[in-house]
């Protein structure tokens, strides 16, 4: 899985056509939603994470636990986006990643899910400081530790 | 070279902090822009992209005329952005081939370059047709045709 966070004043989507038939998602996850001062998280769901989709949501939500601690938030946007891997999982596994992973914040995280299999409109803005651009890739790893992702902090370039 | 495009309202950024020392583009570039109905074009420029970095520049130019003809708009934004890529070139190259992609647009574009080497403030918007996020590998590959690039239009996920 590849994960870019964006720490935002805002982000807002709406859903505009179906990508494919069937793949789209229409129930449980709003149309369109705007959420503020949160962190976005921009999810690509890889083919590798398949062989385990349980660590990898796992997995990901340790990521997730991290940078929303680092940047003092508990909310955060959860947004599908094929853009950030060459070699994407099914469409069936990447949903119920999508909704693994809300499940397992829901509890103590303000979530805003973005459906998957939709062309949607959005804004986002960024606030610009050092850590509001993060990118992580998240691994099936089950092994204890931070061996199921690996930090790719950047110069933002 | 990844290149990420997004067919946007607007894009807008301020630079904010440098990213590392000496690393920073100063000259020729504006600390701060927006523009309106323009493509902006996310750039990672990659290690492999070193082997010849006039050909990828070229092969760039042509991707972007290609979109830009698409999508009937002769605006474009160049944003360097380290997220799309595991394997960046040096700073020195990524600033040469961003440097030289805008002069080879700047005589029939309206070229808006954010500058390298700092973190950034910036917001985006989709306009969400299905055309209006667009992936490309582009390599140094001088083949004719389109053998410099890889397309990956994606569903949206
Ligand atoms: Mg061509």
């Amino acid at each position: 899985m590849r994960l870019l966070f964006v720490h935002s004043d805002h982000l807002e989507f709406e859903t505009t056509t179906e990508a494919g038939a069937g793949l789209a998602e229409t129930e449980d996850v709003p149309m369109e939603g705007r959420m503020e001062d949160c962190v976005t998280a921009f999810v690509s769901v890889e083919r590798e994470d398949e062989t385990d989709l349980d660590a990898v949501v796992e997995n990901a939500a340790d990521e997730l636990r991290d940078v929303t601690g680092q940047l003092n938030t508990r909310k955060v946007v959860l947004y599908p986006y094929a853009h950030l891997s060459d070699d994407l999982a099914s469409p069936d596994s990447a949903k119920t990643v999508l909704r693994d992973l809300q499940s397992e914040l829901d509890a103590d995280y303000d979530v805003l899910r973005a459906p998957f299999g939709w062309y949607k409109s959005f804004e986002v803005s960024c606030k610009g400081h050092p850590l509001s651009e993060l990118s992580r890739h998240v691994t099936p790893d089950r092994t204890d530790g931070d061996a199921g992702s690996e930090t790719a902090d950047r110069a933002p370039s």
